[in-house]
């Protein structure tokens, strides 16, 4: 199977990803958003004894026969641990094979099941999950960086309804992380301190944006909140690499993940979301000026040209306030 | 009125835009987003005498009264033109007040007309109209940055059916386009020549993905294209800001333009779209190493949270292949 392509954007250094797996031609991509066709087809992703792909991973039951979390291949990977990493010049343009790895992590037996209505242990066996396959990506040394995130409902990209959230292991630093990590490199020689970890002593002595928090973990609107609701949920021990995470802190992030999840739930009607561990690329995880954090992003506004063109965002909310409204039960 | 607030993320160097006239609570955009209100309303760019706000420019018709565009303040700018621009230091955090300035670009008097049926006189009235709104925005000396840019169809952003674009005039340059730029200078330090004059050269000589061109400009498919069917139409004459355009390059532009849009109604069924304008912001109109040119986005595929997270497109759709597509009669 060919692995498809990354290409370099020679003008900005951002890679893109051609995925043959995903390929449509224009025609189709047009009707698909006309017609929004039903799916029909069984659940890839239900207990059937069916998998077209090998099982990965499985996180057994405790106290009965069967799995809580379990990890698949993607079947429609956007990249493939086949080929290699080499770098291909042509004439001004950079282009590589498209090697990596995509899993699907299924969050539940149950098809039926949404983060927002999990009980702590569940949502405690997927961050488990997370973590164990995230240090298996991380270990081959080909992988750059592994990107955990999730697509809730349609509107946020998801394609299946099965509760299951997805893990890209690539072979490379993308230009956007890149610039974060320059930003917070600045704000680090100047200070001498980690800009997360300051962000985080502002907003606990500050408490008007706060959510929550319990001991490990603090749940806020950042101050520069880019749509409404955007919710982070950020480690009190500075640590660079999720991966570092220790035993009390999952048990904590689960208590307070489970908590954020369920809150956009109910006060938003579960919403369409993403959400995604922000975490340092390969290198530096150990260094002081990154702080790792899960960054949660409802999708109930539309970007539109000025944000795409100008990266400039638009907020119709104001951050203490989305927060008061997490907050008040 | 109060002019709404921007805030800097500390973190990334990004500038939010709060903006009081599109206030929402959350619940209210979670309804939104789940029932799809049709607008009932008459519509506010028609040209019933009866505008909320007065008029800033207009084209006239150049044979019979009227006019062929027309320019007005959005009735809900995200920027206005009152208080100032000092930044307000706040603990760890900056702000300031939301300076600027929001136009509508009313680019037709009739409400059924669009962008993929004009005639190259009608797009040549709005680029004409562009370049003048420009000018004058770039005039005050508080705009960093002008930015011209069309949301077609409510999937782009789209609020209005009546054919429209916008310019957003801000006093500040966005962290996104000082990335560019400085990714641009870093080429440029190294090859001593502009990227996208290489880009420009490479591509009319490789030919594979250009879609056309005439003496002044060439539209093709970009190699790293982010989205299906995205076409850059960038001026052959070395040129950073788009206020420079000269009257020879505005004629062959609508000639250009024109066909692109038509070609992207035809091939793809009137599909949704952004476009902007990518431009020097103020000081570096005459630097060598930055370029003007016109983006189009076709919205063919939803970003989901790796996207959002990552920073890294993937498009299912192959450039050249898009090209040909685009190309082929």
């Amino acid at each position: 199977m060919s692995s498809g392509q990354l290409r370099l954007n020679t003008a900005t250094g951002e890679w893109v990803i051609y995925a043959p797996t995903r390929r449509k031609r224009p025609q189709e991509l047009c009707q698909q958003t006309q017609q929004n066709p039903s799916i029909s087809q069984a659940c890839p992703f239900c207990d059937n004894g069916n998998y077209s792909e090998p099982v990965i991973f499985d996180l057994p039951h405790p106290s009965k026969s069967g799995w809580l979390t379990r990890v698949i291949p993607n079947k429609y990977p956007v990249l493939m641990p086949c080929g290699n990493t080499e770098r291909i010049s042509q004439g001004i343009y950079l282009s590589m094979q498209g090697y990596g790895k995509h899993e699907v992590v299924i969050e539940s037996p149950d098809h039926d099941q949404t983060p927002g209505t999990m009980t702590v242990e569940e949502v405690a066996a997927i961050i488990e999950t997370y973590h164990q396959r995230y240090l298996a990506l991380m270990a081959d040394p080909k992988t750059m960086m592994a990107i955990i995130f999730r697509n809730h409902k349609k509107e946020a990209g998801a394609s299946q309804p099965h509760p299951h959230s997805q893990i890209i292991a690539t072979s490379f630093v993308p230009r956007h992380r890149r610039w974060q990590e320059e930003e917070a490199l600045r704000y680090f020689d100047r200070w001498h301190r980690c800009v997360y970890c300051d962000m985080l002593a502002y907003e606990s002595e500050e408490g008007k944006r706060v959510i929550e928090e319990n001991d490990s973990f603090v749940a806020f609107v950042p101050y520069a909140a880019q749509v409404p609701c955007e919710v982070w949920i950020m480690p009190k021990q500075h640590k660079a690499d999720f991966g570092n995470i220790s035993e009390l802190e999952k048990a904590d992030f689960a208590v307070i993940f489970q908590s954020i999840l369920c809150r956009l739930y109910r006060k938003l009607d579960n919403p369409a979301y993403n959400y995604v561990i922000n975490t340092a690329s390969r290198y530096k995880g150990e260094e002081p000026q990154l702080h790792w954090y899960c960054q949660i992003l409802p999708r109930l506004t539309t970007p539109a040209g000025f944000e795409l063109g100008a990266g400039i965002s638009i907020n119709p909310s104001i951050p203490e306030e989305d927060a008061a409204f997490l907050r008040d039960d």
